[in-house]
């Protein structure tokens, strides 16, 4: 289905594209020149004391995601990942991807205390590793998010979406089970298509639409990541992060470089992005933004998305590099706020693609003119979650802005 | 096209509907038992001063009003009615249902002034006058509002709408030339498809559709209307108020009856139909309320809008008793509030209604699937609306409360 936006950390094609990274002047996320100040023993921010964080400080950091990373792939294993995969089994998913984009991120963001080839070797690698099984679960979660608006817009009560569902055959997923199996829990509804509650026609046959299709496209995810989880290329992964959770390969200098100057790059880098961002407008309420171009003759992808997406990732870095640095004083209320903040436009990323996906349905050949406006209504419905996620992402902001000065 | 809402000022067939009367235990508008109160001395709101408004000021008020529908019958007649209907024609409607509804108003809230079988004869032929008159206005704003909002949602800025174009044949609307016209000025659009713009083929046909099925009903509320000014019926009603302009018949009490007494009754009605309204949830933006149910089987009534109707009334009775009867100090500013708070249930009726109208296209047979998603977006982005202009209902109305404490 649409595809996940470009990450950051992924150094790629070393090229200088908006997305990729947002700053002009540059020449990709590795190439900042601040970080070559690194190693000053100037404190960077105001408020923090005790000894400066260093080279130590990060080894143990990539040490403890390496070790969790090895943990998570044994504990995969042993839960099994095929056609009885379990619940255990995509918590483990969950928990290397997690790991993967920690020590991925680590890499980025204190790259100069660490051997450059290595860096450069590694980071793809991690970023295939957490592209490749995100896969599966964004498409259940997308299924999971484009029922439960149906059956909100249907103002059905009868078949509440319900997560806790067992989970089916996945990897990565929670609820694969939104669509109540006939061997499920006993409806509530008395309608005569139980499996689908009182949805009306159009939407029903929107719900089967969309189930179809993202079914289609977890299983090939699912597919997809059973087979880079046997592969060669997995495996010499693997090897290398069993040997960095034993030897981290930093440079020279890195025992006198403090992390802190690296991590507050890193918050520079998203302060910058957010501030480009259309804050005044998003923080205006139903300010009908993230609909325009809601028909234009390119639906599926809206570049206005492209900015907030970015952030994300940027806000991610900044998060784990707080985690592997330490903060400033005030640590808990920042970290709520950057979770806040975060988790807004994780929202904002899943309705854009929910959206898209929508979208995408609706061009399906020879579709009934009722599913096609049951998915209009859910497109122009998803696309109001992504301007109510941009909202819940100002006020976030906003406080954070205030707390933290 | 979906029918217009019942006035509170038509006092109908007595029904005791949650609609026509949102407070239980009475038994229609007219047996409000605080009126009988009326005609004591005392002063209902703290802060006025001076002498007590009286069945004098009414008698006063309901005469200019008289004075005013004569006035726009007669410049109606001048500017022409038919094919050849100008922007003055348009104007004289409009300036016949202001007065006619304020007329219909006083008689509805200081009815116990007034000889009782006179009020109830004349009242519902006032009511008849304005909604018929209203209907072809409605039509054309509709059509133009959904015109917009296409255009809009297509990222189009080739055709902005402009209100200012020449007016077609019509009574009561702004624009009919919201689809420029091939004598048009120049667009600026180099799509081949000039007439609608570079809407995508989806808006454009939902676009066309809604273009045909509301100018046929813009045409027959037109000739609704023709006819009704041509009618024995309506030159009945002219009579009346004609003898209206210079007496009116008030009764034996009205000289000794506080007004205030009356407009503070019309107050408490419109305050207690907005206190039954979910104002919690309408202050929180994006809570997704209006578009709950969007996909249910009666997609064009949604019986949630009914009591924002209802208030959208009671506040056009406050502020017309207000204007009768005069308010209390700081009247400025809570003439202002009442404004603004009775600009957003107008615009949160021209959404619900324009969101109907998209539903109701949508529902015409044999209509491309693209067709029919772009109008199920449509559909969704006017309830979006609807819920936006109930946020800033909840604003305006939050500065009225503390404003007038």
């Amino acid at each position: 289905m649409a595809q996940r936006h470009p990450d950051p950390t992924d150094p790629g094609p070393r090229t200088t594209g908006p997305v990729a990274d947002p700053r002009p002047g540059t020449v990709g996320p590795l190439a900042d020149p601040r970080p070559a100040s690194a190693g000053s023993p100037a404190d960077p921010r105001p408020g923090t004391a005790g000894s400066a964080p260093t080279g130590d400080t990060l080894a143990g950091y990539l040490r403890a995601q390496a070790t969790e990373f090895l943990r998570a792939l044994r504990l995969h294993r042993e839960t099994g990942s095929g056609a009885n995969g379990s619940e255990g089994s995509a918590e483990a998913a969950r928990a290397l991807r997690r790991s993967a984009r920690r020590i991925s991120a680590g890499l980025h963001t204190f790259q100069p205390l660490l051997d450059s080839d290595w860096c450069e070797a590694m980071r793809p690698e991690l970023a295939w590793v957490s592209g490749t099984l995100a896969m599966e679960h964004a498409c259940t979660a997308r299924l999971e998010r484009l029922l439960a608006a149906l059956h909100r817009l249907s103002g059905s009560t009868a078949f509440p979406v319900r997560p806790g569902l067992p989970a089916g055959p996945h990897l990565g997923g929670r609820a694969a089970g939104v669509v109540p199996a006939p061997a499920g829990p006993p409806a509530r509804s008395t309608t005569a298509a139980p499996e689908r509650g009182n949805l009306t026609v159009g939407a029903a046959k929107a719900g089967a639409l969309l189930d179809r299709q993202l079914t289609l496209a977890r299983t090939r995810a699912h597919s997809t990541a059973l087979q880079a989880l046997g592969s060669s290329r997995f495996h010499a992964v693997a090897d290398k992060v069993a040997v960095l959770a034993s030897e981290v390969p930093l440079t020279g200098t890195a025992a006198t470089t403090d992390l802190r100057l690296l991590a507050a790059a890193a918050e520079d880098r998203l302060t910058a992005a957010v501030t480009a961002l259309p804050l005044v407008t998003a923080g205006n309420p139903y300010n009908a933004a993230a609909l325009v171009h809601g028909l234009s003759p390119d639906t599926v992808a809206h570049p206005q998305d492209a900015p907030w997406h970015q952030v994300r990732l940027l806000l991610r870095l900044h998060r784990y590099a707080r985690e592997t640095a330490g903060g400033p004083r005030g640590d808990t209320v920042v970290d709520l706020r950057l979770l806040a903040a975060g988790q807004a436009l994780n929202l904002h990323r899943d309705a854009s693609e929910a959206a898209a996906a929508a979208a995408h349905a609706a061009r399906t050949p020879r579709i009934a003119p009722a599913t096609a406006y049951a998915l209009g209504v859910l497109h122009a419905d998803q696309r109001h979650e992504v301007e109510a996620a941009r909202f819940a992402f100002q006020q976030a902001w906003q406080k954070e802005t205030v707390g933290a000065s």
